[in-house]
This record gives structure tokens, sequence and C-alpha cells, in this order.
């Protein structure tokens, strides 16, 4: 029996525009544009093999079987490919991370950036940048950005083939740093999907609505200045907004902890001092701390001098989602 | 040469729904309405001597005499009423608060509302508690809720005369108790009066204004059916919000700190057990713990085992500003 074969690596991102909320849940077409920077270092590489021998899809994630809603999250993100090629043929998903799960960087958008290239591949679908990214949008919407290096803004269209994220600039425009600060490994008590159903229960979510085109159109041009003043600045109102509509949600999510308090106080005092650093905080307590290389060992070393952060990791602009190789008879 | 002298006391007060922002910041007309509960164990006593033998007017706080900006906001505040009365003494002002600074009380409200009840008698002005509210609005806004005792609703009145406060429900109504957790006694970088300015620098404040008017219809009715759970609900949100417009304006006033969100958290942990504990936090870093006399003991004592808190001060519903007594001739 023949089998079809194919291996991925995407890079996780690090959003300074966030993506909160949805228009439709099942399809997870976003509220609002969201933009990101995909990050180099931070990757999982994932290999699909199609094969009629098995008796139904199987994930192994980082060497461990697994099974239930995980499975079944990347099954039927399995099936809207199979669809697309016309088959049924099970697959085996074989997903490793380069960073360890609960730090802070959402493995979401890595995983399903990969797998969408790697299971495509595999099957032979011949698509477009564009279109894997509507696709990998609907294993997670914030891999449809990670298909794309450097920077990348996901468009908010209202139908699946218009949702789709596109590049604003290349990995090599401008090698930002993002340092994250992690003050806590416990497990997040509402993830990302489920938190993004309540957005519509803040009373402040109209307002973010409102104010996110002003961001966006600053955060771009901003990248495209290499400014990191008004990124930074854009870049901390955002995540202090999403943060706001989070908090104000019901059930109210606070993410925050207090070592969270901490290192958003510690970036702003050592700016004072002249180090470019600005912090954006995803849906859960850890901080990632955006610099300029120049001055990466500082912040480095002053997030590890504080009590608070139990670990760093740091990534570069990275490269986005990247075909290692196939196997199609 | 003939005095005027009079001494009146009055609580502070502690916003379930915040007042934050201004309509007119020299008249300190309020962008909403706001709702409090009046405290019994922090106050104010303030004796105003209008005396013809002073060069001009004079402030002892807390046995020290004052002078610079809270010398000349006392002397605008006390023209005022020399207006109304037709005269032009000046007068010695001494005034002695219950509670520490700094530990998340505000003083402004009870030591405006002391010492307008005290001016207003020592010049003999025979004026309603809506006029002596409206009149206390002009040296504090909050200190036009500590007029009255129990639960007082500021209304946001677009001219002078109407933004006043009226009383909810008398303090016997309902003895709720209320825990300050101070997690630090630092001088806030922004005070109040700086930072009303900034509330409509945040994109999010159109958003808090539109939500207001049910946030304060559901907390009063609350108030009146003794309802602690919907109260504290809105009261958590409420106060959530008002930070969510703090931390987006621009300066982003950043008010928490770690011992912050460790109470936050904590309160909200409890209430997982069953205790009826709920949080707010006015312009600073220290949490408010409100909670029924019964659970009272237990609160106290779980917020004394945490080492973020420093210390913890007590109070119960309070009667507003009382005249202790005055000397004319």
């Amino acid at each position: 029996m023949t089998t079809y074969a194919a291996t991925a690596c995407a890079g996780a991102n690090i959003a300074f525009i966030k993506y909160w909320g949805n228009l439709d849940e099942a399809l997870r077409l976003p509220l609002t544009n969201s933009l990101s920077m995909t990050l180099d270092t931070t990757v999982t590489i994932t290999t699909v093999v199609f094969d009629p021998a098995l008796q139904g899809d199987q994930l192994t994630l980082n060497e461990e079987a697994i099974v239930g809603p995980a499975l079944e999250r990347v099954s039927t993100h399995l099936d809207h490919l199979r669809r697309l090629a016309g088959v049924t043929l099970p697959a085996h998903v074989t997903s490793r991370n380069t960073f360890p799960t609960g730090a802070g960087i959402a493995s979401s958008a890595s995983a399903f950036a990969a797998l969408t290239m790697a299971a495509a591949a595999a099957l032979g679908l011949d698509l477009s940048p564009k279109e894997l990214s509507a696709l990998a949008r609907l294993g997670s919407g914030s891999a449809a950005r990670s298909i794309f290096g450097g920077y990348a803004e996901l468009i908010a269209g209202a139908r699946h083939e218009d949702a789709y994220a596109v590049q604003i600039a290349p990995p090599d425009h401008w090698p930002l740093v993002d340092i994250v600060a992690v003050v806590s490994r416990e497990h997040k008590a509402v993830g990302s999907t489920g938190g993004h159903a309540l957005a519509h229960t803040s009373p402040l979510n109209p307002a973010r609505l409102a104010h996110v085109h002003t961001a966006l159109a600053r955060a771009r041009s901003a990248i495209l200045a290499r400014d990191i003043e008004t990124l930074g600045e854009v870049m901390e109102l955002d995540a202090l907004t999403m943060h706001a509509v989070m908090m104000t949600s019901r059930p109210s999510l606070l993410y925050w902890l207090p070592g969270t308090m901490a290192v958003m106080h510690a970036v702003r005092s050592w700016r004072q001092e002249g180090i470019p650093a600005y912090f954006t905080i995803d849906a859960g307590p850890n901080v990632h701390v955006i610099t300029l290389p120049d001055y990466a060992t500082e912040v480095q070393a002053r997030l590890r001098a504080m009590p608070e952060v139990k670990e760093i990791i740091t990534c570069q602009t990275g490269k986005g989602a990247i075909l290692l190789g196939d196997e199609r008879p």
C-alpha cells in the first residue's frame, strides 16, 4: 500500500496587535486584524504520513501518543485538507516543539502552520501561501500568520477564503529580539480557544474593535520605518487593551500574576534609563520583552536577576513555515 | 475681634462604581455617576476658625503646618464658601485623619466633606445636604458622597448645582465590611486629580461611559436588596474597567503592583470556597476587600497571613459628615 509523507517546520509568533475574539467560532474568522513577528528558534517540526494501513488518525506530540480533544482537533484539521485532495486516508502526525509547553509561547500557531504545510505537501496539493494561511487559520487563528516569516498581518475577512495573513516585511528587514520572561509554567485555566468566545461579553470589547484600526496602521508603519518607540508604545497599549477585555469579560479572565506586574514595571523603569524595551503579554502570565539586538544581553541579564523570573527564552525574527521534505510515490 | 469657628468630622468612602474622568476639570463635574459606601472609622476631623487677625489662610494637617499646593487647594475651596457668605475673612484650618496617608484610603473625600461642613457652619450658612454635597465636590469629587452616611450616589449633573450626591440607603440598612489590604505605602506617581484629566485619552473610555449606567442600576438595586453576590460582581467589573481605562490612557497609568495581583487572585480563590468576598481598587495598589460582617474575622486572618500584605485596615458602613460643634458670636 502507498503512503504519502511530508515534513515541515514553522515558527511560533508573538502578536504586537492581538487576535482576540471571533466573528465565527467554528471557522475561526477573527473579529479584527492582528499583526505579529514570526519567531526563529521556537518552532514546531511536524511529519504527516497518510497511510491506508492505519485504523484512524494518530498523533504523537513530543514523543508522547496523544488522544482525546487534541487528536480530534488535528483530525478535524486534516479533514479540511483531505476534502481538498479528495482522499479519506488516515494519517499519523508526529510533532515536536523546540520550546517548553506553558512557557508563554503559543504552540498552536507553529503547530497548525507546520501541520498545514506538511499535510498539503504530502497530499500533493498545490496551494498558494495565501491558501495555506487561510487553511492554517482553521486549526488555530494565529497559525495563519506563522505561515509567513518576518512580520505578518492576519486579515479579518468575513469568509474563509478572505481571512488569511499577508507579509508586512521579511525577517531581515528588522531583526527584533523577543525575550520571554517566564514567571509561571502552570497551565492556564482558560485557554485561547475558550477565551475567544468570551470577548463579546466584555463591555470594553466594542471600544477595542473601534480602536484597533488605528493601532494596526501605527504598528504597520512603525515596522516599515523600524521605529521601536512607536511600535513599542502601540504594542503595550494593545496588550493592555486585550487584557482589559479579558479581565472584564464574563467570567472575568485574570491571566496576570504578581510576577507579570513585576516584569511590566521593571520594563517601564528600564525604559526610563534609555533601554528600548517594551512588553506584550498573550493569554497567560508570562511577559514577552521586545528589544533591539544591541540591548538583548543587558535585558536578558536584568530579567534573569529578577526573583519572579523562572527562566527566559530568547527568539529573533524568524522565517515562517518551511517544507523540509516530502515523499510521494 | 470676632472669630467664627466650627468643627466637623466626615468619613472616607469606598466607591463600588468609580468616579474617573471629568466633564469639567475646574468644577470637578464628573463624566459619570459614581456610587460608594461611606466608612465609619477612617474619618477626618476638621476645625475651621475664621479669624480677622490672620494674615492669610493657614492649614495644619496631622499636627503639621502645610503650605504650597495643598494649602492653595483649601484656600480656593474656602473662597467658594466665603463668597456665599459675603465675607473675606482668612481662616485657620486644623485637620486630623484617623487613618494613615497612602494606605489606599483617599483622604481628600473625608477632608473636603469635613471642611465644607465646618466652614459652612462657622460662616453661619444655612445649606441643605444637597448644597453641601455640591460644594464639597468642588474640593474633591468624591467628597460629595462623604457628606452622606451609608450608601451614596454622586449624580453627574452638567452644572455645578446639579452635580451632588444623594443617599441610596442609610448605614444601618446593610452593614458591609471593607478590609483594606495595604500592599504598599509608597506615594503614587500620579494622583487622582491628575489622573482624571487623562481618562479621555484612553480608547476604552467611551465603552466605560456606555456601560456605567447598567452598572449603576445593578449596584443600586443590589444594595437595596442586600445582594452581596450581585454587588460584588458589579464592583469587581467596575474596578477592572476603571483600571483598564487608566492602563490604556496616555501616559499609561499602571497602579497595580505584584501584591495587588496576589490579593485579587486570593479573593477570587476564597470565593470558590464559599466566602462572599469581593475586591475593588482605587487609584493605587492597595486592595479593598468587601465582605459581610460574619466573614470579616476570617478574611482579616487570611489577608494578614499573606506575605504581600503589610497591614490591614478594617471599616464598616459609616455615618457621613457630622457637625461636632460651632462657636459663633
